[in-house]
C-alpha cells in the first residue's frame, strides 16, 4: 500500500492503531477455519468518527476495504485478498454497551462488542438478548448484524434481523447515517437498515445498534423424542406448535446415527437411554414466562397415541436439560473425530424437508455408495446441517464438487436456500452466482452501486467483480 | 392519455379491463377519506403476466403508474395526480388463496386478495393471520405490503414486514421477481423484499406473497386497568412483559376523556363500571395456546400493591372482552360525533412517551388554549395516535400547521417518527421531506432512482419530484 495512504490512516486513527508489521496483522488475516488467509493493513478505530475518517481515505483513495468483528464467520466474509492493497478495517476497539432502556427493552452497542459480552451485561438488569451461537464467546456484535446471524433461538425470536430496531452505519464515502432510533414502528420511507443487514460487509460499515431486549425466560421443559420416520418429524412440529405456541423454543432433528456416535466418540456425554429403537429423533424445548404453561409430557403423550412418536425421555430437571442439548451440540465434535465432514447450510419450506432428505440422500448413495451422512438441524426453522462424511474421510472432500452439486440441485428444484444462516462470503460465492436468479443477482448488483459506486466495500464477497 | 398507449393496454389485459369512463372510473380515482382525487385510466389486469405487460408498456412509454389494492391508505397513497397521465392499475381482480400449507405454517396469496378473506381461507385450515385493523374489510394484501401494515397484534406478531417470508414483484421495466420462497432462514445476498415492503409503489408493483401462519390462541384474559398517572403506564407494561412474555398482545394506553365521550356519545356501547378516578387507563390482554398461562390477575394484584394500578376490571367472559375491546375502537367514532380532530400516528421509544406527551400536550394547550385533545395508542408497540380536535372542531383545523408543527418538533427532538403505521403517501410528503435525515432522504432516492431508473413508478408519493 501507498506509504501515503498509510501516514493518512495513522493521522486518522493514531499510528498505534495502523498495523503494518506481517507478524503483528498476522491474527487478522486468517479465518478461524484456516481455509482463508490474506494481506491488507490493519486499522483498529476507537470511535465512529474514527471509521468514517479511514472510509473517507479510502473512497479518495479508491482503496478496498474489508469490515471485521470477530472474524468467526465459516465463509470468508472478512478475510482479504492476497494482494496487499486493502484496508482490513478491525471494529474490535469498539465495544462497549451504550444503553440499557428497560422501559423501551433496547439496547444499544457498538460494532465490536463481543455477543456473550452482551449476553452478561442486559442479564444484569434483568433482560435477555436471545441471539446465541457457539461462536458467541468470539463473534461481535457488528459482524452478527452484517451477516444476519440465527443459532438455536431463531424459532421463537427470530434472527438478528429481527432482532434489530436500529442502525449506524459509516457508507463508503465516510459518511454517517445515524438511524439509532430504537423504534418498533416506523413507516417514514425505506427501512435503510434493512439493506445493511445481511449484506456481508458489501454497503458500509455497521458501527452502531440498538437492538430488542426480552424479558428472561423462566419455566424449561425439554425432551428428546423418537419418532418412528421422517414424516412424524413435521406432524409432531405442527401438533407442538398448535399447543404450545411461542412458548416452543426449539425443535431440532436428530439422525440416529448421530446421537450413537456422539455417545460413541465423546465418552463424557451421556445418552438419557437407548436410541437404537427409533431411525429420528427430535430434541423439543418449551419455556414460557409463567409458572405454568402448557405441558410438554402431555402434548408428547397425545402424539405418541397418533403414533407420531415411538419412544421419549423426558427431562426431570435442569441438567437433564443440558445433557440434552450436550448431545445435540456436540454432534460436530463427534464427527470430527472421525475424520470431518462437508458442511451444507441449507433450508426448505419445512414441509418439504422429509422428501427432501430421503431423495437427496438416495441420489447421493447411488453416486457415491461409500457415503457417511450426518443429517441433524433446526426443523422449526427448515434449516438442516445436511453433512456428508466418508469413512475414511478423504473420499468425501476428494468428491467435493459433485457432493455439492447434487446436493444443491435438489435444494434449488425445490425452491430452497443454499446458505440458511452462513452468509455466501468467499466460500459459497462460485455456487451463489451460478444458482441464484440472475435477477435478483441484477438488482443487488444495482443496489450495490448506487450505495457503493466506487466499488471499495469488501470486494471479491458475495456479488460478482463488477467489469468496469 | 395516447390513444395508442390505450389500445396496447386493450391488447394486454383485454378491452373490458381498461376503463377510460369517466364516471365508471371514479370510484378508483377518489380516496376513502375524500381528501384526494385525481385523473388516470384504470386497468385491471387478472395475472402477473398481465401486469407484466402492462408495465412493460408503461415503462417503454414513460407513463407514470399508480398501484392499488383496497384504497383504504389513508394519506392519499395510491390516488394520482389529476393530470390523467397515469395508469391506475388497480390490483383487485388478483384476489386468490393460492396454497394452504399447513406443514410449512405459510399461505400464498395474490395481492388483491381481501385482508378479511385471507382471514376466513386460514381459519378453516386452522390457522390464524395475525394482521388485523378496522378496514380489514377493504384492504388487500399487496397495498397491506407496500405500507407495512400495522394493527392491534403488532405488540406480540410483528407488522406486515415480519410476517412476509416472499414476495413476486413485477419490476417497473415489466421484468417478474419471483422471490416466492417461503423460508425462515435465507443467508443468500441482499434480502430484497425488504426493499418493497413499505415502499409505497414506489418500486415496483406486489403481485404475490408468501406470508407466515400461526396456530390459533386459545386462552384469552382482558382487562380494563385504572393507572394514577403516565409514568405507571410503562412500569405495568415492564411488570406484565416480565410475568407473562409473549403471552402479552394488547397493551393499549387510552385517555380518559375518551373512555368518558364514548359512554356520552355512543349509547350502545357500555363501560364496566365508573372510571372517573384514574386520568389514564390501559386495555391489557394476554392470550396463550396453553390450558394455563400467566393469570392477568394475579400480575394486576402485584401491580396495585406496588402502587401502579389504582383500579381495574377484569372480563369474566369473552363477550366482557370484546365490550372493553368495543369501547377501545369506538373512540374514533366518538371523537367523529363531537367534530373530529387533527389525526397524528407518531412512535416513540416506549420510555420516552409519558415524558413526550406530557411536554407536547403542555405546549399546544400554552399556543392554543382552546385545544380538547384524544390521546390513546398501542403503547406496547411504542405508537400513539396523538389526535388533536377543539370544540368547534374548525379551530383546529384552521391551525392545522401550527398544530402538526409543534407536535412533530417533539417527535424529532426525541428522534420518534411522524408515521408509525399509516405511511407518508401524499399527505405527509411535504413533512416528511422537510424533517427526515438528508442522508437518508439521499440514500432512499439512490435506491429509487436503481430500481426505477425512469421514475414511473408512483410519482408524487413519498419521495421528492426528481429534478432531471
Amino acid at each position: 500500500m501507498d506509504s501515503e495512504i498509510i501516514s493518512r490512516l495513522k493521522e486518522a486513527v493514531g499510528s498505534d492503531y495502523v498495523i503494518t508489521d506481517e507478524e503483528k496483522a498476522r491474527p487478522f488475516l486468517i479465518d478461524w477455519t484456516k481455509r482463508f488467509r490474506g494481506r491488507a493493513v490493519v486499522v483498529r478505530p476507537g470511535s465512529t468518527e474514527e471509521v468514517s475518517r479511514v472510509m473517507a481515505i479510502a473512497y479518495d483513495t479508491r482503496t478496498p476495504v474489508v469490515p471485521q468483528s470477530g472474524g468467526t464467520t465459516l465463509v470468508g466474509g472478512s478475510i482479504p485478498d492476497d494482494s496487499g492493497r486493502a484496508i482490513l478495517l478491525s471494529l474490535g476497539r469498539m465495544n462497549k454497551v451504550e444503553e440499557i432502556d428497560t422501559g423501551n427493552d433496547t439496547v444499544t452497542v457498538q460494532a465490536g462488542l463481543i455477543l456473550e459480552q452482551l449476553h452478561r451485561a442486559v442479564e444484569e438488569k434483568g433482560r435477555f438478548f436471545p441471539l446465541s451461537f457457539g461462536a458467541q464467546g468470539s463473534a461481535q456484535i457488528g459482524g452478527a448484524l452484517a451477516t444476519n446471524a440465527g443459532g438455536t433461538a431463531v424459532l421463537r425470536y427470530g434472527n438478528m434481523r429481527d432482532l434489530c430496531l436500529g442502525l449506524e452505519v459509516v457508507l463508503p464515502d465516510g459518511r454517517v447515517m445515524t438511524a439509532l432510533r430504537g423504534l418498533r414502528k416506523d413507516n417514514t420511507g425505506y427501512d435503510l437498515k434493512q439493506l445493511f443487514i445481511g449484506s456481508e460487509g458489501t454497503l458500509g460499515v455497521i458501527t452502531r445498534a440498538v437492538l430488542k431486549l426480552f424479558p428472561i425466560p423462566r419455566g424449561r421443559q425439554t425432551a428428546l423424542v423418537g419418532i418412528p420416520d421422517l414424516e412424524s418429524s413435521v406432524k409432531l412440529l405442527d401438533r407442538v406448535k398448535a399447543a404450545a405456541g411461542s412458548e416452543l423454543t426449539g425443535f431440532e432433528l436428530i439422525q440416529r446415527k448421530c446421537i450413537e456416535r456422539v455417545a460413541e466418540q465423546l465418552p463424557g456425554v451421556e445418552l438419557p437411554g437407548p436410541v437404537d429403537d427409533c431411525p429420528w429423533w427430535i430434541l423439543a424445548e418449551l419455556s414460557s414466562q409463567a409458572e405454568q404453561g402448557a405441558s410438554l409430557e402431555a402434548i408428547l403423550a397425545e402424539a405418541f397415541e397418533a403414533g407420531e412418536v415411538a419412544n421419549a425421555y423426558l427431562a426431570q430437571s435442569l441438567s437433564d436439560s443440558e445433557a440434552f442439548w450436550r448431545i445435540r451440540e456436540s454432534i460436530p465434535e463427534a464427527d470430527a473425530s472421525v475424520g470431518n465432514n462437508l458442511h451444507n447450510d441449507v433450508s426448505l419450506k419445512i414441509s418439504l424437508i422429509p422428501e427432501f432428505l430421503e431423495v437427496t440422500v438416495k441420489r447421493l448413495y447411488e453416486a457415491y455408495p461409500w457415503l457417511d451422512p450426518s443429517l441433524y438441524g433446526h426443523l422449526g426453522d427448515g434449516n438442516i446441517h445436511f453433512n456428508i462424511g466418508s469413512i475414511p474421510s478423504n473420499l468425501a472432500f476428494e468428491n467435493e464438487e459433485g457432493i455439492r452439486r447434487i446436493t444443491y440441485e435438489e435444494v434449488v428444484k425445490r425452491n430452497g436456500s443454499i446458505s440458511a444462516e452462513h452468509g455466501i462470503g468467499q466460500l459459497k460465492r462460485g455456487h451463489f452466482l451460478a444458482l441464484k436468479d440472475p435477477l435478483e443477482l441484477e438488482i443487488m448488483e444495482r443496489i450495490s452501486r448506487a450505495i457503493d459506486p466506487r466499488g471499495i466495500m469488501n470486494p471479491g464477497k458475495l456479488l460478482a467483480d463488477r467489469k468496469d
